[in-house]
């Protein structure tokens, strides 16, 4: 611990220092018993020797820090993820530290740096693709949650995911039950999981209700607006085209919309369209947008509250959460025409 | 300072006990000589009684905190000016604490409780309407600056906003240019100067345009999007309807397009909308919006770089920089029909 008399002594300062976990640490101060003599004399004895003074409860007014870390605060889904922490943080009177690792290798080394001179008491990362090195880091610091919108594989961490497929499925099931056969989908990239798990979501919604697989109705996107619109051009400009798109992002069914547009052509008069998250623009989008709700806020308040439980040293019960998502019936699709 | 012991000791702190101001603290410690000799004994000796120590730049390892503050996250500005504030803290190693005062009133002193005890340099608003008496405790906090995309009058702190008359002037010297004469607008709350202000550019660009004002062309907003979709239906059931529609803020614009489409018509063939905002959404609406941007990510990164400023005790030029805004054409206008 070179620069442990310059920086605040964390928890997990003293963790490795003892060789034990951060959650024994925790478990020390907190009093609990379950804790063996010899390791919690260990502690204690550091805890005396830094000077360990808690980044304390609101009682004491003494205020804690988590960090809140996005790849890239431009993605959608920051403020929602940012508003569900702070809500649950404001209560407990802790800081949220907001930032964004930036892309380039330099930036994430002085973002480390700032993280750990914070000494913060823990981190909510929103899952994203970190440079492996920093990723392992991440695993040693103080308690880490992941919140992850997207479905990258993150190992070991406490993690908080959505109901992808059931979102997929319902989806699908909305567009069948309005009467649509020909259903095309506008999928993310491959390497997400989530994107993987809406598709299959799909993909058995179409063969539960007897509908042959057709290739020509699956285009891949990358959930941005300009994958949307390509993917909507594509299949307005085949022979029979789909009487219904289900855009696995709510940014490709805008693109979708604006395809059609172009074309001339009404949703959900001519084609039906879903989306996927709900962000609060689905509500003025023009048809409003029928679309699966991600419940982004409430992912990020289930993930503070772990975090804090974590910091206390209470154990979690699983290392993967997953919210339900919801389908939300607006106006972007009808019965095809005709039914 | 009865819990001064207790909690970390900041230049506030020193300041009030010393009854100098905060960049007379800061100057102390940045070793400048513009301080008379008394003046700094005096600060230079409670800072030793305290033990102040620095939260520190980048090179002790020990990070600074600022305090970013939102009346609620909720907006859609948010992530914007969160954006630019990161930007900016992140190369100068400083941690942005992210928090909304909320609306209640117990809620709006344990924000404060949070603030006090988290003992962070500096403060940036992002002006709302607080508690007159939360807003006067603000101004004795350590540097405060506000941010101002609405034009709520706070006195005494530096402001960052923008230029709202020459936004609304431009706006609809668009509109005038490609040929409209019949342009209404929809405007926002009048308590708030940047509604006036919009406004005030329209009525100019009529008037040096040689157009007789009419009042019947006048609706006011909240700038929400039903107040947008309300003023569209209104001056769409005229007899002698606009051609041309400045709604001044996206979310009403697209309140705007949905009443056009539930008329049946067209934007822009059979009539034109401009915007204000130019938040992401608005490349990706149907069709893309036409809209007056306002630079808010790069408000945010004035606001801390004039934050740091103050922190490090410099003095700022004035106390409201107006950055410009900037006219975004897209698909949304059009010449009149028949022009």
């Amino acid at each position: 611990m070179s620069t442990g008399e310059r920086r605040r002594v964390t928890i997990a300062d003293i963790a490795e220092e003892a060789g034990v976990s951060v959650p024994t640490v925790s478990r020390v101060l907190n009093g609990r018993m379950d804790v063996a003599p010899e390791t919690r004399g260990r502690v204690e004895e550091l805890l005396q020797r830094h000077e360990y003074r808690r980044r304390g409860t609101p009682k004491t007014g003494q205020a804690s820090l988590i960090d809140l870390v996005f790849t890239d605060l431009d993605s959608p889904w920051a403020v929602e993820i940012i508003r569900g922490v702070e809500d649950v943080a404001h209560d407990f009177g802790v800081g949220v530290v907001v930032s964004a690792v930036h892309s380039r290798a330099t930036a994430e080394r002085r973002w480390w740096q700032n993280v750990q001179a914070r000494a913060s008491d823990g981190v909510i990362l929103v899952a994203s693709h970190l440079h492996p090195k920093l990723e392992a880091q991440l695993r040693r610091h103080p308690p880490t949650v992941v919140v992850d919108p997207a479905g990258v594989p993150t190992a070991d961490l406490p993690t908080i995911g959505t109901t992808n497929w059931s979102g997929g499925l319902s989806a699908t099931e909305h567009l069948i039950g309005l009467g649509h056969r020909r259903i095309a989908v506008i999928s993310g990239p491959p390497r997400l999981q989530c994107s993987r798990a809406r598709l299959d979501g799909y993909r058995t919604a179409l063969d539960a209700a007897g509908i042959e697989p057709d290739e020509n109705m699956i285009y891949q996107g990358d959930f941005y607006h300009e994958s949307g619109f390509a993917g909507g051009q594509k299949f307005l400009a085949l022979d029979e085209p789909p009487t219904a798109i289900f855009a696995s992002s709510d940014q490709m069914a805008y693109g979708v919309y604006e395809a059609v547009r172009q074309q001339g052509l009404r949703v959900p008069a001519d084609i039906s369209i879903v989306g996927f998250d709900d962000l609060p623009e689905a509500r003025w989008s023009s048809p409003p947008l029928t679309t699966v709700r991600q419940p982004l806020a409430e992912m990020g308040m289930l993930a503070a509250r772990t975090l804090l439980r974590l910091v206390r040293g209470e154990e979690v019960e699983t290392l993967r959460f997953e919210l339900a998502t919801q389908l939300m019936i607006r106006e972007s699709t009808a019965p095809p025409r005709g039914a």
